[in-house]
């Protein structure tokens, strides 16, 4: 990542986003093609016509360069950038599109002509194996390096950013960010039902520019409602991040699906653009934490995209469901709630007023029902009108399952009348599975003001996107903001502790917590029964006895572990014991015995840091104790988080009753928690270069206002 | 239910479904349609003249009935059913469609005149209200009463049963059952697609004929490759497991949106048709049971219903994604690994074999990714051949995300070719949201054989529910023939524990246990001390106290439980707390205190019974001790449920782990488990109509061969 501010977190990684301007990518005076061609038949002469078409509709001047040729197409063709004249009413070249098979041949070129952006197709490079990414890195050096600031798309890139965008639609737009270019076609085809585009960013290899630079360029731009992407893998994980952040400042909503839900998936997109996706729970993690909504097909990313670029704000979060047939309003009904939708009961004057225009014995508490023949008549605007007139009302739902013109035409036309009148959200289904239909084609997607949806599920799930984004952007506080950058006091007491390669002992470990004021129990470590009495009449009866040695896992499971010794008699029997078992369990050396206080009972939790290949350091807090590996109850937490994303991200664990306190039990100290999981971050932030794994497990959480202690730690060393 | 064999089970409920002769219902030969009109304007006119053509379709003659008039349209009208002349060329009147407000009344009539069926338009019964729901009763009585056998569809149905089916679509058909004719307009629709339907089923109130009857009939009829039903209540859960028990057993798959997901969407499918949803863990244990497979959207029920109609039965399991672009393989081969699907990587012959005609650089492991250009050639079809070719390769999935008319004409049109040629199941998806190309409309929708989908969510969906049931069909057995038929020996000694309206205390709970052969500790129940200390002595020591008093549930949060007691000194001042907890904790009276065997340790589980209103009583399995609430790590089983239905639900909890052996515990005695279950499951049948809820929690599953023991119990009495 190229610096363009020395801001840095405690990690020396960027408290703020590379600066980017493509403004004249997008709209460049001058276009340098080069490896231009018109030679028949000839795939490079159908991509100059169309970067030809592109300059045009722009109103760029296009240079076609090729050293073959004295004209191409009838434009004169120059053998290189340097031999365009320098014309003093012209513009400089902003962009070069590079046709030839070895962009990194004319990277030279570009610099002498001070070419700010160059975009190369060519692929073979990190998608294709070891010379690949050796070609790969050649290439990203040489741009970097570039004194002049050169930014560069691709290689293995295509024309998507040249394409012919549909101009006579108004209103906000989507801007689409692909690693694919066959997937972006769908949501591009979205013009022909209306939806507006502007612009679309094919990154290809990421060579340099890379989705976080398109994300944090798209956010600034004004007729821009919505960034839809379709990512393989991410390349820089603080980049992306930084301008997931810029985005959710700015309230504009990034929506993407994100490949590498499995490890199959994985595999396939690393074949195919080079690219690590990464662990699926720490990017669903990153994803959350920064508002970047995640949906799963391609088809939901239209839907979800489409809705956030063009309906305003909600002005409530309720939603009614508004429909011909009381199945079709149970079923929505059923599936708006479970997707998360609150569907307020409307109150007894609303009802009474619907039941001016519905027959009294259809319910209209929400879901309205209307029975069907309201529809057909004058009723059926007065209906809309009296539920979007109701103050707890933020959404309007109508499904229509299928046509039946008599009810349907009429009911499609009311609702995108009634959309004009106003600024709540009014989305349709269109439940037909034909979709020819005029009610259809002409009079709902005529309309830039009703939301239209083929299928229900796409519904529920954009509204919920919609109201979520919304919730987010309102409340978002940006953990950039309070990102620590300095070390914490403790590291350089944290740091002699940890040597290369090595796993420290338990006690090593909880030295290091110690270090960072995480608590641990009163603890010493002695070689000898006798130390071992005498160093449970200084932690106090009752003790714990632990073998320790370095890296040793699962003490309990090989009788490592002796609890509740009240007695020397029973600690010198402990002592004897724990050192038997250490040698038939196969480990030859015991560090030493810890005596240790002997805690009382708490919520069992862990609380971790991993290494994640894109975002580097990530933490991990969940259920602990024996029940970690079995339940997997865990979430992840990307730094830089802020306590707000640590009570949420246990808020979702199934757990969390336990934490509240459940069967007569109090409830937990989650402050504490909260505070020794800012903490770990912390460690992982210092530390992060030299610790490859930590794990506190059990960290126990006691009742509320005494604290929590971590009983045992792993940890590894890079 | 009218039962028409008496076999019954050991709970007095039929083992065999009742029989149903649905033939001339839908194809009779004489119709009288009571109420018949021409008055313009009026509804009846426009019903009477829809059932005058569908009669002429079927080849049926239709009398229209109605005291006020001598003729409709043309038609001689006759004043009663008895007027109709008995025609001895004539078949009598099969059905009898009633376009009156009150089809009670006409009952008499029919009985008199020996119609078979009839159906009733009406609303205004069980989903208005209390005086509908006695209305529906009266009506329903006079049905099943009547001596002819007469069968009803409806009140509150429509004419979807008389529908214009095409009659030019060849291959299996779809046969639809609704509880809401808006609800299945899309899968009537799916016609227009090319898409064989052969029935709809309104069922509406199912004041006799129910959707049960429906899926019993169609699962008989050979045209019929798939049931499609959107349900809102089950009527009688017995029924509809017998009816789908049934289909399960000829093979027949059952497709079905379920609404009850949430409150919400239960609350409004009852305000609908007066149905009761149930518990939906309960509905999704008894479709997973039976083999239906349920789904969310309309949309997925069409794709669904249609392929599992229409495709054969795989050849083999694996998936190929086989598609133009690396990024598109890549998402898709991850959402369908994510639905379960299995996508073997191809052979490295296999391989070799595609890249005589895919660029070498691209990877064709699967997903095969192709590039694009082949597809343009030759060299298409060759490359779907060897796909096809491969013995391991069940399915082939091909997504083309956007019209690219020099590719994807002609790979819809090879697509379709190769089709011809094989069984194996050939699924595209057509990903333009347009759908109004010509690759899609005419050249993939005009082919029977290709399953065209329009989301890759759908696809992965229907493919995985595909794979699934000729799976299930395949190894399906039925647990009707084993179902027990007698009661249990140790019935009559269990009933004399059973009180009306009692909790049972804990000692009698795990006597009811023992008399089913559920074992328990070794215990004895005490009111002394003394007494105490003489038990523990017979137990054995360590002992285990616990105040035993009616209904007492969470001893341990109560003081109520001592355990590991080793002496006699030990046992007398535990009972002495025990006592004074007890009164402390509000319990005025114990039964005494029991002095149980010490249990070892083992993995903790929860089995009981509860009671639900569709399916009578169910039987809950899942992680027991203090977890049970939190974690709600359970699983239903609905009854009757053999040992392979335990082992699947066991695998299905989370903490299954434990069970296998984890951390080094050993193994678990999963077969004592089962037999457990199916002991509570013998329980339920013999005593559900005394026991309300029944609660084992822990049942403790101590190493392979040791054996469950039940420490503690809760038996509610009705």
């Amino acid at each position: 990542m190229r610096e363009t501010d020395t801001e840095t977190d405690a990690s020396g990684r960027p408290l703020r986003p590379r600066a980017v301007d493509l403004d004249r990518f997008f709209r460049p005076t001058a276009v340098a093609v080069i490896g231009a061609s018109d030679t028949p038949g000839r795939p490079n002469t159908g991509i100059t016509r169309q970067l030809r078409a592109w300059s045009e509709r722009v109103g760029a001047r296009m240079y076609p360069v090729n050293p073959g040729r004295d004209e191409v197409d009838g434009l004169p063709c120059y053998p290189d950038l340097a031999a365009i004249p320098a014309d003093p009413d012209a513009d400089p070249i902003d962009l070069a599109v590079i046709l030839l098979a070895d962009p990194a041949a004319v990277v030279p070129q570009l610099v002498e002509a001070k070419v700010k952006y160059a975009v190369a197709f060519a692929s073979g490079f990190a998608e294709t194996g070891e010379s690949g990414r050796a070609a790969q890195r050649h290439l990203e050096r040489l741009v970097a390096e570039a004194p002049t600031g050169l930014r560069l798309l691709g290689p293995n890139t295509n024309l998507n950013a040249f394409e012919r965008f549909r101009d006579d639609l108004t209103g906000p737009a989507i801007a689409l960010i692909t690693q694919s270019g066959h997937q972006g076609r769908p949501l591009f085809t979205l013009q022909e039902l209306g939806i507006r585009l502007s612009h679309w960013a094919p990154t290809g290899n990421e060579a340099d520019l890379e989705v976080a630079d398109f994300v944090q360029w798209f956010a600034d731009q004004p007729e821009i409602g919505a960034i839809a992407a379709y990512i393989e893998g991410i390349k820089d994980g603080r980049a992306f991040l930084l301008a997931a952040d810029h985005a959710a400042r700015r309230g504009v909503p990034v929506v993407a699906v994100k490949v590498g839900r499995t490890d199959e998936g994985a595999r396939m997109a690393q074949s195919h653009t080079g690219k690590l996706t990464g662990a699926d729970d720490v990017v669903d993690a990153a994803f959350r934490q920064f508002g970047v909504i995640r949906v799963d097909g391609l088809d939901e990313l239209q839907d979800t995209a489409a809705l956030l670029a063009r309906a305003k704000p909600p002005r409530a979060p309720g939603v009614v469901v508004y429909s011909i047939s009381g199945g079709t309003g149970a079923h929505l009904a059923d599936m708006a709630s479970s997707a998360g939708l609150s569907l307020p009961r409307l109150s007894e004057a609303k009802q009474d007023e619907l039941h001016q225009w519905i027959p009294e014995y259809l319910s209209v508490a929400n879901p309205v029902d209307n029975g069907g023949h309201p529809v057909g008549d004058w009723r059926g605007r007065k209906i809309l009108d009296a539920i979007l007139d109701d103050p707890d009302v933020g959404v309007l739902i109508c499904p229509i399952t299928g046509p039946f013109p008599p009810m349907s035409d009429k009911l499609a036309q009311d609702l995108v009348e009634v959309a004009e009148t106003t600024d709540k959200l009014v989305c349709v289904i269109w439940g037909s599975p034909v979709g020819t239909e005029a009610a259809y084609r002409e009079t709902l997607l005529g309309s830039s003001r009703v939301a239209v949806f083929r299928t229900f599920g796409n519904c529920v799930r954009a509204v919920a996107a919609y109201l979520e984004h919304h919730a987010f952007a309102r409340t978002y506080r940006s953990p950039f903001d309070d990102a620590p950058r300095e070390a914490c006091a403790g590291k350089a007491k944290a740091q002699r502790l940890l040597h290369g390669g090595e796993k420290l002992s338990e006690f090593a470990a909880k030295q290091l917590l110690r270090s960072y004021g995480i608590r641990v129990p009163r603890e010493q470590l002695v070689t000898s029964a006798a130390g071992a009495v005498r160093a449970a009449g200084v932690v106090g009866y009752p003790v714990v006895l632990k073998g320790s040695a370095p890296g040793v896992a699962h003490k309990t499971e090989l009788g490592l572990v002796k609890v509740g010794l009240t007695s020397a008699s029973q600690v010198r029997e402990a002592f004897r014991e724990l050192t038997e078992n250490a040698r038939a369990g196969g480990i030859p050396r015991l560090d030493g015995v810890l005596v240790c206080q002997m805690v009382e009972a708490g919520v069992e939790m862990v609380v971790g840091v991993t290494d994640d290949p894109v975002f580097g350091p990530v933490v991990t807090v969940g259920m602990g104790g024996v029940f970690v590996e079995v339940l997997r109850d865990t979430t992840v937490l990307v730094p830089p988080f802020g306590p707000g994303d640590v009570r949420r991200a246990l808020a979702r664990l199934r757990c969390r009753p336990l934490l509240d306190g459940v069967r007569g039990l109090p409830p937990m100290d989650v402050d504490a928690l909260v505070e020794v999981v800012l903490r770990v971050q912390r460690m992982a932030l210092d530390l992060g270069d030299q610790l490859t794994e930590l794990d506190i497990n059990p960290l126990v959480v006691l009742e509320r206002g005494k604290g929590v202690v971590a009983l045992d730690a792993l940890a590894v060393c890079r």
